[in-house]
């Protein structure tokens, strides 16, 4: 398939309809913070969510699931313990799954724990420009959550990790950035209530493993998610604040539809 | 009493407003994910949660509190100590208690804990059709959260489960089937929805740990707990969505009366 | 700044633009219940939440943050490490911080830890009249999360612990009490509504950090604070019942202005 929008746009539409009519079921080990919203995201789309973060029971897990996110938000042991069991198992069984590196670049543990899962091979990476720089080792580290960088200045990172790593990479910000090591695609949905609400960026990561376990190329894989998430964003727009953007958020992730996509994608 | 359906509706009234007066402490050892949302579902119906799952807390809380929920969703170490401390401590002062064995029979570690908590003789035990079967040791357990063995394969292991442990069984589906060893009562309230949230079948547990508490007959308090539950699910069932629908709901807990369980309640 | 009724709304109305200018980074060692609701309550007023509670993590972050809270709600053994950690950082770079001394007086391992955090100097501790008393040495602690002592009688305890630790002490109830070891300011805003939500005092400990952030004076980032927090509270009591509260309170959270709270600051 070439990569043109159209293109692009149309297999993001049939990606949608696989992960609602196969249901995959996507392993997360997740912050805490965010587990209630993301497996929410995930029920909403069509989704299995199970959050198996336990110790001996992350490996066994990640062979019988169809995606995993690893999301270090809130790294506490038994989760990095977790997180190195699962990312083992999901090489061994062929899952694929998405890092998240929160944080990476300004909190020591994490950023060590994000090399080394780096060598497990992940299907796709997202973070924000100051996390993309620091794994690319190119940055300083952002401030929390917080990216401290602006997208631009992490396109280069962005390619550079994305050729080191094997994985698809996304930079979130105003306009998405997503590079398997070429030419980046630039994708420009989405609304900024989703930056006022706790896991608007976490959930999108569980939101990629579960159009990675649907989709064999994770370039469209992770376009397809960011384009349907950002889309559901933009028809919750209308909401009153953030607490009612959450919530209608959600609804939309459950009604959006290949006429939303086709007509408000942006995809270059 | 005989367990006549109209027993049953007048038994639900009267613990439902004894749940609001009395509001029971109940403490709560449940799974990351879906703590705020039990939370949330015990204070909407009008009893008083805590999630006390510290090792060496939970135990002398036990003893104060009024029902206990053990919810295996996320069994870290911690918890698992915990949940082994606390339901002594409930055996000690009577306290009644209530294990829903999530995803028991898929991975190891939680299903050796479930097996030794029954020992604790727990009040009710919560399940879908496949942890049922798993506890049961009749099946081959589900898939996550989720079940592959419809409720009607579960009703033996269900009643085979209830007299070997002394407890309620209650195996979850479209339609819920509960039984003490005997013959089981059927309730086919609920809707759809209750499966697009998360939480919605875990808070259920800590909502029958409240019934439990001001209910002396444990068949009972959770034939009430699920009529109250599901009829409230359907009071929701407007909402435009899965973030919709976890609002109204929530509203619907804490304005569900006399004449909503009257009018709606199907128990058979 | 002379501490009258009219002054305090005015440093209120400064404070909450402040908040929102400089969108402080609030630092939250919090239970694992309410860290959803309180980084969406920290997003919607305008500042930045970060759960950074992970040993090794905790106190670094703590030199980088502008805020922290601490609450004892789940304190596991991570958690109480972490606390030690972030609250001799903070001390160390001059980051103010909260003690929500959560369920202090009914649970022994709680209890000291308090005690022990107390030495690292709060700025503020927020608690309801049953924690107050158990934590200034006067009562015998309440019932889980709810107090079982009226306000008034934690007055003279909160001005003891308040000239004893240094602390400004706030009590939560139908009228909330400040202190800073003189005169207690009451402050009469608030909704039954929040007692109907988990997170509804929780989240307010963190916001407490945000306006302590930004306001030299802990006595008057208290009163901010609580006053910013309950007007919204009431301009939310509309809803249908806790579930929509809890979204419209979020709302109401970015949306409070100074003309609401000109209108609707009750303090004396």
């Amino acid at each position: 398939m070439t990569r043109t929008p159209e293109n692009l746009i149309s297999a993001t539409i049939f990606a949608l309809d696989e992960v609602r009519r196969r249901a995959p079921l996507i392993q997360n080990i997740t912050n805490t913070v965010v587990q209630g919203f993301t497996a929410n995201a995930l029920l909403a789309l069509g989704a299995s969510p199970a959050m198996a973060d336990v110790p001996g029971e992350a490996g066994p897990f990640a062979g019988l699931a169809d995606g995993l996110l690893i999301n270090l938000g809130t790294p506490h042991a038994a989760q990095r313990e977790a997180a190195v069991e699962a990312v083992a198992a999901a090489g061994t069984a062929g899952t694929p799954w998405v890092l998240d590196p929160v944080a990476v670049g300004v909190l020591a543990l994490r950023t060590e724990l994000a090399h080394r899962l780096l060598d497990g091979r992940p299907a796709i990476i997202r973070g924000n420009a100051s996390e993309i720089l620091a794994l690319a080792g190119m940055g300083a580290g952002g401030r929390g959550v917080d990216s401290s960088d602006p997208v631009e200045a992490a396109t280069e990172a962005a390619r550079t990790l994305a050729r080191r790593s094997g994985a698809v990479v996304a930079v979130s910000g105003p306009v998405d950035i997503v590079t398997d090591g070429g030419t980046p695609v630039r994708l420009a949905n989405g609304d900024e209530l989703l930056t006022r609400i706790t896991g608007g960026g976490c959930a999108l990561g569980a939101v990629m493993a579960a159009f990675a376990a649907v989709t064999a190329d994770p370039l469209v894989a992770t376009v397809a998610a960011i384009t349907t998430y950002c889309v559901a964003a933009e028809l919750a727009a209308t909401a009153a604040g953030p607490g009612s953007f959450a919530v209608q958020f959600l609804d939309a992730l459950a009604a959006v539809d290949a006429a939303d996509l086709r007509t408000r994608a942006r995809i270059s």
